[in-house]
């Protein structure tokens, strides 16, 4: 796509391509992220962005928040009317006025249940699917999925830029653990200095993960009041700076010696990911290089079906799980890798009541190679 | 309701009443808050809970977060079996076999666009419920409305307690604020270190609005990279500790002495406020505490029309926007307030690229009276 259209104009684009009218999104209390990423500012009231095919775009918003909207589209060079209402009979008429047409996209995911389907894109909510269909019975409401996979799932110039930005920003302050981290400080704490320091530069990406011993062998543990104790420590943690996210997770031993099977773990945890990202290229099915990591682990021992219960990697930019099927041995042969996608590359080792260890990167697929964004240590870091 | 009830048996007593089989909440990437209510620890991949009226409750998650699930549920007494997922069509089969029953209850909200409507209990995306549709064509799906509002909107003895504590640590922390403010720091820096004393404690029930000089003007300002200026300064904020939340704003003044009309515009909302409580009592309609506010900034000269353009209050609880209806002029009268609930009181006046004030506290509705659980102060505060 032409680098010097804004989203609107993209959007437009692939409108006509699928012969929309027109998109609509519908969002309230920050049900859908795609508002945030056309808006480039996050309105938190009911509001409505409607991309139309003919080009006059609007956006329907609550009083208090439609001045700081039409802001933030000036800001960006894009042209759209913002409309503000002040009652639900008002909501409708305006919406009546927009949706009584032909084709209208909606973020709608179509066979949710389907590893070839498009839940990404479902988005919008039950009832106010219905309030469409009352509204337009005759309109033929069809999926915006072509239209958020052409606008998210491969990454501009300027996305790249950001991301590289974003990644470095995060790893210097992830260098910075070891110099403050200490035993008997809470997950919390640790997870909260962090954020602090995140927070100066943009915001967390997701609130991190900071797992302390046993915790550590919760992949999605929910940080808490415990104490860090010797041993294992794994911090999965990400900034978002502007538009784009980073999404890291390192893995410490804290206080003395590692232990034989952590070191032993961690090393081939990491030659493992050597093996995976020469597979991080362009055209290469997304699950290759899961599964070259997997047979790479078996090879070292591991029992990975019973060890490495999720998946290799997921696609990462506007949110820390982006737009874009995964890296997994499950996913089938026809999603490929892009150029200018961005992925997590992530395998992990976990025994239960026992400790986990993740190393997870932030990688860009090229044409024959990939680029490496970020770097966990090849050795364990000693806390 | 017995307060010795869990919420799996609250929320399947009300199953009874409404004749349904089961309530399933369908969660993915945290689209359904009230996964989080239920389980007592946020899960991140598509899960399912099932709550049944015959008691055989049960949670279907990925392999990689189904253990921590099971010890939330376990911490919590709530007996229910967590299985887990490997693969689609694994988990329709599980699913099939819990919703192929005459009535199950689904977060769906009905009359979006009516102010009766449930808005508030639509969660379900539009695909989720086609491909409930698809597995068991012969249910009767139904709205969960009654159950959610049944479990979240009249607070119990013990969820007012957890108010009153968070509302407490929230205002010991914005009492601060004057001791380490200042002209120069970034409306984030301001932001990070209000947050950073957050999490060692909790999270923030949401992302701070720092608004400096026409910044408070926009009353869902996204707090930026501007520096705190002399003049007006509004931080609206609040803390989420385990499962209650606090909103607090407080507008103050920086560097010197305050303008008279600023100041008048401080005191006359502080007054209407005072007005206002008078009415946040049990069986009072909704729009009668907004109504007493207005009427009395019309009398001190305020073009409430033009100048207050949101809201009166909202219900505060789990989520820092809970469940029950508004306080506002324009809500129908059918709408009453309830011993217990809990609401914000947030009148505001705001000048459109100059400044903005507005004053929000925490209020639990009572029977002839209200109890505060947190307060502004009666004159403006000078940094």
């Amino acid at each position: 796509m032409n680098r010097n259209m804004n989203k609107f104009e993209k959007a437009q684009k692939v409108l006509h391509e699928i012969n929309g009218d027109g998109w609509l999104i519908i969002c309230v209390e920050d049900s859908d992220i795609n508002s945030r990423f056309m808006l480039g500012v996050a309105s938190h009231a009911r509001h409505y962005i409607y991309i139309a095919a003919d080009g006059n775009h609007k956006v329907i918003a609550v009083e208090m928040e439609a001045p700081m909207i039409a802001r933030s589209l000036k800001n960006k060079g894009i042209k759209a009317e913002v409309v503000s209402y002040s009652s639900m009979s008002e909501l409708t008429t305006l919406l009546s006025s927009l949706i009584k047409k032909p084709r209208i996209a909606l973020n709608i995911g179509e066979d949710i249940l389907s590893p070839n389907g498009t839940a990404y894109a479902d988005q919008i909510r039950a009832g106010d699917f219905f309030s469409m269909k009352k509204i337009a019975p005759k309109t033929e409401f069809i999926s915006a999925a072509p239209i958020i996979n052409k606008l998210r799932s491969v990454k501009s110039s300027e996305e790249l830029k950001d991301l590289r930005n974003v990644c470095k920003a995060t790893i210097e302050l992830l260098e910075t653990i070891p110099d403050w981290v200490k035993v008997g400080m809470t997950e919390n704490e640790v997870k909260a200095k962090l954020e602090y320091e995140y927070m100066k530069l943009g915001e967390p990406s997701f609130p991190a993960i900071v797992g302390t011993g046993a915790h550590s062998a919760d992949p999605h543990h929910n940080t808490s009041m415990k104490k860090i104790e010797p041993g294992v420590l794994l911090i999965d943690t990400g900034l978002q700076i502007y538009e784009m996210c980073s999404d890291i997770t390192w893995t410490f031993w804290v206080g003395g010696k590692p232990a034989k099977e952590f070191v032993d773990a961690y090393n081939a945890l990491y030659e493992s990911k050597e093996v995976a990202h020469e597979f991080f290229t362009d055209g290469t099915p997304n699950n290759v290089p899961a599964k070259r990591c997997r047979e790479y682990l078996a090879e070292k021992g591991y029992d990975h079906e019973k060890l490495f219960f999720h998946g290799y990697g997921h696609s990462l930019g506007f949110e820390a799980h982006d737009i874009g099927g995964r890296i997994s041995w499950k996913v089938p042969d026809n999603f490929r890798l892009k150029e200018n996608m961005v992925y997590t590359s992530e395998p992990g080792l976990y025994w239960a009541d026992k400790w986990g260890i993740r190393l997870e990167d932030d990688v860009i697929i090229g044409k024959g190679k990939c680029e490496k964004v970020t770097y966990n240590s090849k050795d364990p870091i000693l806390i």
